[in-house]
């Protein structure tokens, strides 16, 4: 007899669940000649592969490594779906992450040539390409963003902030909903690197098959032109950061029309750009 | 007639001047709803050429650009010897860099080839070579640090992170010297990345033919295995930060035994490795 049918699940691919552990603990002396125990946060080298090619090195805290491998693939415009990945499986005996693909990767040298090394979290990304995507982004113009939702999303980053806490080593990026005066984290994800933290997010909305048009993405990191780049690519309209932007930051932001928030903690924002989108007194969502 | 004769100058690369301006303001609104002005920090593509052949984009502030490419190709070890160098041009109207050589650089492709994202503020380093390179640094055992030094540094630090202060969102690094119970500020470099400003001090070096072995490297920013490695490429014994550290960069201060200072601001800090370089109540040089 056969089971009553339910509809097909998304497919979902085969991935391990290797989280390593965040902090680390080492004895140091303080100025009063003090020893005493300092956590300090992991760092680990993960060497990505696709299809048996070695990409290239990440260097990760390793707390959402299959996520990290995914996102890194689909910021850098190389997979272009999820449905295109079979598999992510990190082995940390040998520092290694294996995505294996349906189709594999056309020109991956061709598009891997021309690297640049972005400001402070860079990682050699394909630049000149993603520049030209961003023409193409189109960030929803109907949703809204309340003083009082961003309150509560401020709120609530603090609580997340562990690691950072514990070891002060690494940058913190959250994924959160946008309600009327409330929003709820859906990821928090930290990394030694924030560019690792935004492309674990982005990795994970792809497992999920969740979409940014409806979404706040929060940062500790400072807002560069490639943090920037990242969240318009994901179709985020709010991007939220503790820290300040750059020049370069704030003129894609502009162009792009995302509505971005620096020097957000506590109380206290800067609205730098889309500000046709937020409500400074209102509530609503 | 001839001029005396005068000992012949050591070789300096033919150098611009092309710094571009720290901050621009833009228009802002508090959480008061007040519009204000804001200063931000730039950020500026800088195209790396070496004879003709393209390297990659470097994002910048744009603060010390020739200084920069210089030691990007110090610290990649992509170029030798500064005397190899013949000129490093910049021209901010096409966003270019141009370095020309005496003789090129060897094997080129194989040397870029296999490139790493490294932690945080990384920039697609040949990460490998690097590695196997610190197996070959030997720092200097007969050089001492005082906690009355490390807080003279600290003090003057404070009075130099002027774009940090406004701008929030740039990475500072300093080259110090090492007194008895003094510390001057030799050179002082912010950039929108860390690796930047490190790369740029390593470039004013290289220019100046200032030898690392007494002195003091201080940033702003969180000691990673790249940070750690870099200094101590640089011959530097001393490793002072504001931020906190990873675990790999702990591992590898430990292995090439520098004496790594983290969490130092005011009169606190935490003393990692390499203590038997440091005098905590002594105010020797």
């Amino acid at each position: 007899m056969n089971a009553p049918r339910k509809p097909a699940a998304p497919h979902r691919p085969l991935l391990t669940n290797a989280a390593r552990p965040a902090t680390f603990n080492v004895t140091s002396i303080n100025e009063h000649g003090e020893t005493g125990e300092t956590p300090i946060a992991g760092e680990h080298a993960l060497t990505l592969f696709v299809d048996k090619e070695e990409l290239l090195t990440l260097m990760t805290l390793g707390a959402a490594p299959e996520a990290l491998a995914l996102g890194y693939l689909r910021n850098q415009r190389l997979i272009e779906s999820i449905d295109d990945v079979l598999a992510v499986q990190v082995d940390w005996e040998v520092d290694a992450v294996v995505v294996k693909t349906r189709h594999g990767i056309r020109d991956l040298a061709g598009k891997t040539a021309k690297r640049t090394k972005t400001s402070g979290c860079g990682q050699g990304t394909v630049f000149g390409d993603l520049m030209e995507d961003i023409e193409n982004v189109r960030l929803p113009g109907d949703v809204r963003l309340s003083q009082a939702t961003l309150y509560d999303l401020l709120n609530k980053v603090r609580l997340y902030e562990t690691i950072y806490k514990q070891a002060g080593a690494v940058h913190g990026c959250a994924l959160a909903s946008n309600g009327a005066g409330t929003s709820e984290i859906l990821y928090f994800v930290e990394d030694v690197g924030r560019h690792n933290a935004v492309d674990a997010i982005a990795g994970l909305m792809w497992l999920d098959r969740v979409g940014g048009g409806d979404k706040i993405f929060y940062t500790t990191g400072r807002l560069t032109s490639e943090m920037v780049i990242k969240a318009a690519q994901m179709g985020i309209p709010f991007l939220v950061s503790r820290s300040g932007l750059t020049q370069m930051g704030y003129d894609i932001a502009r162009k792009v029309g995302i509505t971005m928030i620096g020097r957000a903690a506590n109380k206290h924002y800067l609205l730098f750009t889309g500000a046709e989108r937020f409500d400074q007194g209102g509530s609503g969502g």
